[in-house]
């Protein structure tokens, strides 16, 4: 095997063009066995072996810089980058990271996760180079998908400022994480297929008939017209017209022709764009056929691609995904809005019910936000659904679009609290405080599927910007029989006792069953209440908390500063000072990849954990 | 006078072309006239003063929808819409907003304020409109300079796939707020200058020279090419590459040529572009000039030009500008980025003495952000200079590009706190919380002028992402004997005595300065605390008052949720139980416009006011 004499990618250099095809064959294989064991992101790194030899076999790393958009395509440079070995961990605590980390390898010379930062960052890292005299190259490698995001517009177009080399290399693979969406994709479209190419060619014809005075020069200019080049004129144009050289397109799997044009695209004095057209999922017939479902995957059965485990219960996604669905009969104003990810926020169902109302914006979250705002200001009732982490993308237009008018735009925040194994860059853990400080933000949290639905019900009828927060993963089943209507602004007690008073939140209402249940077995008497309403605090429920419980623990899944329970524990302390508080939270960090219950058990907010710092904080008395 | 008689725009459909130019110069004399006394926003105004009335003549407001983007120049429409005679109180407390609001008028349809929000909006608008079966028009009217920013760019590439009409009027005056940056400044600039066009000419020529087998019909058709029309070719390429059909250049002080290209426009049946070439501050020398000095002006005299009040003392920000370029001399890594606003930050000096280690990059908070993150990862110092309100355009950027990998960016968070007369969307007072609750960040404010700068001094030594926060506005002068060292997380003891002890953050140890002189009067013993750090709290220090205080007051101009008093009193409920404590903070609300002085009276931040509500609340025993 060519792949295990590989050391680094410097040997690569010396290898003849059919080795480097054998290699990318072996890794092509060694990615798809390994991912079936341990899950991870496939279709997207199957995509890029061939770019990923070429960059490796043309630029000199780590002196030389590659910034991979989002991350999750690194695959192929880890593996040659010394990190192989690490593959059985891959995404697993303590284990291989499934995105760049600059802390992991020297090669991995920025970190990434959420869309379209890459050549933002490609940009910084090329003026420090500049300014610091050095000559390393800089290359930031982007997917289509990622070009829908404001942010790398911003970049491309003080990219065309650039005095110095900067290469920016278009990984066009005709799809972010679903299908592609809008002006930029039927523009690349364009480029990519002949018929495209014909209608380009078409249209310039049709133009030029439109140009007043052309004059005789630009005719007899295109008299001569016979020479065929590489780059093609009507491409690139987009770019070129920001003041970017364009290269392409290039076949994203011949790894000759790619190499030729980076070599050419290094010449350059100022910012070029390399247009790489690759296939998802290239060379599995699977991920092939279905690259969204093998965008990430859990662990599959090679032969057949079939997921090994089959998820028993409905995740809080797919009790989303068949509520909003059937609110949408009900309601006829509601529509829905996802940021290129109808699969993952559950509502490539309504879209295929409602495709009038549903709204498919790519990866532009501040786009969704306030076109929402503008939806909800016409009449309609907008559910934004998005992940916790993306949604951080539209705080301002949150604050500044929505709520400022107090628009009645629903957020559905999927993937909140601990997200698992894409860790520090995914983890939903910062919601509670982003949205809390944002005036006529209401925010709940559901402690298990039924009072899920119970809370779409209710924003139905709620006239207010409102966020709903639920985890990844299987809801909670749990806790079934406590079915008190929903009530604006009201918790609900689960368990009265006294002593102890357990009040959480969300995804820690059954932690706090399983703390009740354990103090319960040790003798302890403990309530426990929901607090349905992270923002605004139910201060009655805590009034009444406080008549016949010495503690208070509250219990959230996300950072202590800005949560739930500093507002708790602030109004405790004014009215019931004699109240012990204990606040059970996220701390003041980053959280890793792994496992989400070792990630719970590792930061303290599991029950036995709980249990365990009460006892040593003397907080049982 | 025209004007006087015109009571809704209506009325502008009758009249002949002439009036509407008479009509046209008598807003531009009110406008000066007025502005010149109130204050407010001119140059944008002035611009804008025939497209406005092309607009009311060609649409049918307030059935028809038009959305002005920042809005800072809806003054025309707000003159024609029936607010005329409340100009007397432009942007004071009570009085006219100076910029759309749907609570103002029916006229405004949607609420603006930070830039390249209106196509969203608008979109957001259309779409319901078509789900409801309405047929009425909607309009974005943006300006280039905020086309600079990528929701902007995530509007346009969703706009292309509108199947109804929508308008988005490019109101292109070469400018944002000062000069405009970037690739697509370029490509505009193409678009207005005759050699501009003329390369592109060249440049089509050049490019078909180079089409592979164009074959001989097209060069037929070429030689057919005689008609004239209205729209070029090659300007609009890049929006009708994306799908969006574009019309202009017009001319944005010519009231029947915009007339007929919107009527044309409202034909379409998609999205449409309409190039309007306006002059900022059109038809008043002083602001033509000098369009950046009169964006946002006070009182000026009308025949100069000048401002009647003469800022007496530094501002912080002329503190920072001064401060950050002899920093720059001292430390050869020290790098500056704004975005769009050289001005109002004070970068424009350090611009001019280190032109290349300066980065103005348009209207694009997002990719600061993450430019800011490469340039540190390449071992630079970046100081990332915005307004509060602003940065929460780059929350993600911060959590996610620059906290992750701790890299040491600087924010120099201007106009932060309550700013005034720009009212809702501009005031400052979410910083604390959506900063603190994000991982390896630390944010400090200074008390006074003296404190900025030892702050700064202290951030080039500081190894991580660290946010300095400062007002707008004079730069206070006050406890200049208070000169402790910055230690990283410590506060300082400002004046020590017993029972009550102020603990101020920023702005609000002045304040705190004038509750304990007041207090002291009235026979209390009051120590005053500078916390200086709002993260990490100075735990030592607020145990340190606990020791001789049985009340602790914390000041911050800051929403409460998220904030430092929460962080404050969750450590005294914890650790001294027996302290009460008071924390004085801004409503969970907006903050409408209005002098700073009012405002802070009207949320009871000012002493008088923190006062009465210690007495009237039994706080002071």
């Amino acid at each position: 095997m060519i792949l295990e004499q590989i050391k680094g990618p410097e040997e690569l250099k010396a290898l003849p063009p059919e080795d480097l095809k054998t290699l990318a064959q072996e890794i092509r294989d060694f990615l798809i066995e390994k991912i079936s064991h341990t899950g991870g992101h496939l279709a997207s790194n199957l995509g890029v072996v061939e770019l990923t030899i070429a960059l490796h076999t043309t630029f000199n790393l780590p002196q030389d810089k590659v910034i991979w958009d989002v991350g999750h395509q690194s695959y192929t440079h880890k593996i040659l980058t010394g990190r192989m070995a690490d593959f059985d961990e891959l995404r697993q605590y303590g284990g291989l990271s499934g995105f760049p980390k600059r802390k992991e390898s020297p090669y991995d010379s920025f970190d990434t996760g959420h869309s379209s930062t890459s050549i933002s960052a490609g940009l910084g890292i090329a003026l420090g180079r500049d300014l610091k005299g050095l000559d390393y190259k800089v290359v930031s490698v982007i997917g289509d998908g990622a070009l829908t995001g404001g942010m790398a517009y911003e970049a491309l177009n003080n990219a065309a400022r650039m005095k110095r080399n900067f290469i920016i290399v278009l990984n066009d693979n005709k799809m972010s994480i679903s299908e592609n969406v809008g002006g930029m994709s039927r523009y690349l479209n364009g480029l990519r297929t002949g018929s495209g190419y014909n209608d380009l060619k078409k249209n310039v014809a049709d133009a030029l008939d439109r140009i007043p005075v052309v004059g005789s020069v630009m005719i007899d200019k295109i008299k001569r017209t016979k020479n065929s080049i590489k780059q093609l004129f009507i491409p690139g144009m987009l770019f070129e017209n920001m003041g970017i050289t364009y290269l392409g397109p290039v076949d994203g799997h011949n790894i000759p022709a790619m190499c030729k044009v980076f070599r050419e695209a290094q010449k350059l004095d100022h910012s070029v764009l390399v247009h790489v057209i690759t296939k998802k999922g290239k060379g599995y017939r699977p991920a092939e056929k279905n690259p969204s479902q093998f965008h990430g995957v859990g662990p599959f059965d090679v032969e057949t691609g079939k997921p090994l485990s089959k998820q028993q219960y409905p995740s809080y996604t797919d009790v989303f995904s068949r509520k909003i669905c059937q609110l949408g009969e009900q309601y006829p104003n509601l529509v829905a809005v996802t940021a290129a990810m109808p699969d993952g926020t559950g509502l490539t169902a309504f879209g295929k019910k409602f495709p009038y109302r549903f709204f498919d914006v790519g990866i532009a979250e501040a786009h969704a936000v306030t076109s929402a705002a503008g939806m909800a200001a016409a009449g309609l009732r907008p559910v934004v659904a998005v992940y916790s982490s993306f949604l951080q993308r539209g705080f301002d237009q949150i604050l500044h679009d929505v709520c400022i008018q107090n628009l009645p735009v629903l957020f559905a925040v999927d993937r909140a609290g601990l997200v698992g194994s894409d860790g520090e860059t995914h983890q939903g853990i910062f919601d509670y405080s982003y949205l809390t400080c944002i005036p006529n933000m209401s925010v709940m949290a559901p402690k298990n599927l039924w009072e899920l639905r119970a809370m779409l019900e209710f924003a139905m009828e709620y006239n207010g910007p409102l966020a709903i927060r639920y985890p990844r993963g299987e809801a909670y089943r749990g806790l079934k029989e406590f079915r008190q209507p929903i009530a604006y602004g009201k918790g609900e007690m689960l368990y009265e006792e006294k002593d102890i008073a357990l009040l959480a939140v969300g995804s820690m209402v059954s932690t706090g069953e399983h703390v009740r249940e354990k103090l319960k077995k040790e003798g302890y008497s403990c309530s426990l209440a929901n607090g349905r309403f992270v923002k605004p605090v139910d201060t009655e429920l805590i009034a009444h908390l406080a008549g016949n419980h010495s503690l208070i623990v509250t219990l959230e899944e996300n950072v202590l500063q800005g949560g739930y329970g500093l507002a708790v524990t602030a109004y405790i302390h004014e009215h019931f000072p004699h109240i012990k508080v204990l606040n059970v939270a996220l701390p003041d960090a980053y959280v890793e990849h792994g496992n989400v219950s070792i990630l719970r058990e590792g930061l303290g907010i599991d029950s036995d954990s709980i249990i365990r710092s009460m006892k040593a904080g003397g907080w049982l008395g």
